[in-house]
């Protein structure tokens, strides 16, 4: 399959016109636009006070939407699987609390119905980006998608599974680099920073990065978050937790609150530098 | 995740019990036994005619099973996409023709629950290996199942996906080694047929290789299935098409039936030669 | 080979200091130092226009240092393997006429010798990086050296690679990110940038990224340029050329000279906002 | 670069005649003839108890070469670099004992020399596979020459490797794959005996391979060397060791004589089963 046999439901030409995705009730955060958006929030949903509290540092840093995972797809059928529906709940009150929107993962064409009902963006996460069911299913519910990049998926074959979704008429899509898997061991994946210029060629919809899951070391996270501002992207979404020597689920690569508030200074600055807000 | 982490529903021991995997009603076919299993089939069901001239190319080349998929997993939603439930019922009769019993994929849940009723085996292809949900369901009904490797999945991971299905109460479970992803252009995936010995040592299921879909080509298709026969695969699965360059799908890597046949003698050989049958 | 199990010339620490090396007759260039160091200059010299022109074109831009290959090292024995001796004479000339030290490639043991005496930074390129002879060679040479890392090489091997040559007595050494070799066919390698703060934390050599050979598409090298900067590089270095279309080496990723001078300001306003010169 | 773009000195044609590479004096050993060549013995040579037993060994299980390293290219610079000119006395005295030629590694130009005039084939290995000086100064001398695959060479990248050696007057090449780089940490490499069929259409070189180095893992190397005798390779190299456990390089994949016995008799019928000897 060749970049260039693509043929999607996005025409494409050299500089396609970027498309804005709107997001929660209000349209308040806009993919795609002037401003670069950061997502923070844990990466799984554990209790109430780890969610209210990462939703307060979420604001207070700059973040305009949150995220955290209350259905965890695990390698390991023995690792916590998230807490479902209490989870959603706990998201729920976060988004009150705060009035930020949230964004969440849907594993299944099951959980996809509750998440719609209740997040204001669907997740369909690397392990599912050739799951066609969901992908179809995520096309015909109303949320905006935040669609992650397979970890071995080529620039084609992620678009290709956007068009999966925009075939059944939601093209509220916004692309996710996670990383790929290579042979380093030293990082969880490698952050594929050039899919922002190439896919900026290639298609209409924005572009953001995920640098806690792409490297796994919270080490890495700032300056591969003020790397992907500065390579373009249209937003960063980053894992925090009020302990992260205690966190359920990837620990080693949440950020703590105040390295959070460092971070969002940070793209601040490298936003302004490259005329982004 | 390390292999030697794994916690898997098979104990784990430097040599454990080879488990015997059963298809079809009489139970004619065993994986995992003496006898090293042929199966062969197109890789999309097409035509009564393409279909019925596969199966009877597979039983006269020695085949002990039958593969064509009715519901196809494809990157592009442009591609062609199965006939879907045709596709069973060409199955069906080519069963009924030939005595051979058969193994087709389910893209999702949803085909899953009809294939598990048609089929003698069911597959997990390797865009699904880490669907965990179809993992789950394909665990809870009572069909033996074929779980392909994932385009970049590690031994660990694949355990684990086998591990989702095993959990449920369903341990007839067959691991297909089906090429991995790399760098290299000239085939489709690479073959990793160290997978074989490498498995032997950590799990108690069968493994077979798919040497069509790992290569890509046809050249390497007979060459690569002596290997995995050699190399102490429990089966080996084969494309095979009345007219390759015709093919709907995969034409590249099919066999004619002509070579087919040389190859079911080929393997015959070689497995008299590792002592098996 | 495990990181932590590296035992480096440099002493390793969770923060070393970072080494300064120092290029050029006055000292003028310092990688690892406040301000983040641009080398620009034609993959392959040319003619005495062309490498005549790129030298002027990297001085407006900003630039603080020149390349350009004399001996380059070719996949095929057919590709062009570089004009050698005349054109260390037009890296010497340019030298004169602007000012800036230059970095040039030496290819084998033989080639380091005149490199050596000719350049004011010798280069060790990717497909050498694990020449042991060579490194050995370059680390009893006074020159500072730009170590590329290989396609394939972790980081890890890197330093050990580094270590050959500071085993020697040539600790000046500065690390060179240039893409390693993964599955993705839209760009010509995959740029590690996740290798900056990594190696951070390993190492007290300087990093710096090459987005033209990592991506092999002018379209990324600005972005990915930028990402370097913002992700903590202590210098970039960019293929430029007066027609990119007509360079007999790696044309498709030269920046013209106008985008050079682009990329110079950008650099400026990202080096600024991360604090950097 | 494309394969089809490739402009080999040995014409490319679908199916090109093989070539006969004869090693020896008395030209008793041939690779690409109707016999599958076993080589075996240590990885490192280390004393002579180590290198006569070895040799004496490997002539027992039917090896008709054998394999030994004096020179030893090591990722780290504090690792066990080879014996350097006493284990190549040692490898001279175990023909004198055997009657068999042996093969061994030039790592840099100058080991070539001495290489050259005692080993009956020079060894490139995977890292210096695109060290052009050397292949050239390998295309120079008149031994035959065996050519490793490099860790992430392409089949293009391999071929045109061998036709640096080529162009300079020495088509004596026999191409050894040994494993390539990919994300699988079970094994050391991954195997990619796809390499077999696929080099056949494309070049008249003969293939061995190396399950010792492209596993790292014992317990893989006999079902992969009987992999690849199936696969249609020319020969298969493998490391031996008198005490495997105190191997002062790469144990871990060393068979003890025992196994290497049992090796070459699975060898002699898998040979038999597909037409070779």
């Amino acid at each position: 399959m060749k970049v260039n046999e693509l043929m999607t439901h996005q025409a494409l030409s050299p500089s396609p016109t970027k498309l804005c995705v709107k997001v929660g009730g209000a349209g308040e955060v806009v993919f795609g636009g002037h401003a670069v958006v950061l997502i923070a929030g844990p990466c799984a949903v554990e209790t109430e006070h780890q969610m209210m509290t990462s939703a307060q540092a979420a604001q207070r840093a700059g973040a305009k939407m949150l995220r955290g995972g209350a259905y965890k797809p695990r390698t390991s059928p023995h690792a916590f699987q998230g807490l479902g529906e209490p989870g959603l709940a706990l998201l729920r009150q976060a988004r009150r609390e705060t009035g930020l929107p949230f964004v969440t993962e849907a594993v299944c064409v099951e959980t996809l119905k509750r998440v719609a009902e209740d997040a204001d963006m669907v997740q369909i996460g690397a392990r599912n980006m050739q799951n066609f069911a969901l992908l179809r299913a995520a096309g015909r519910q109303s949320r905006p998608v935040m669609l992650k990049r397979g970890l071995s998926a080529t620039y084609a074959e992620w678009l290709f599974a956007a068009e999966y979704i925009a075939m059944e008429g939601n093209t509220q899509i916004v692309l996710c680099e996670r990383g790929i898997r290579t042979y380093e061991p030293a990082t969880r994946n490698t952050l594929d920073l050039s899919a922002i210029p190439i896919l900026r060629m290639q298609t209409s919809y924005p572009v953001i990065v995920d640098p806690s899951h792409a490297t796994g070391r919270k080490e890495a996270v700032h300056p591969m978050a003020l790397a992907g501002v500065a390579g373009g992207a249209d937003g960063v979404m980053v894992d925090i937790h009020p302990a992260p020597k205690e966190a359920l689920c990837d620990g080693p690569q949440a950020l703590s609150f105040a390295s959070l508030l460092t971070l969002g200074e940070g793209m601040r600055d490298v936003a302004a530098a490259v005329g982004r807000a």
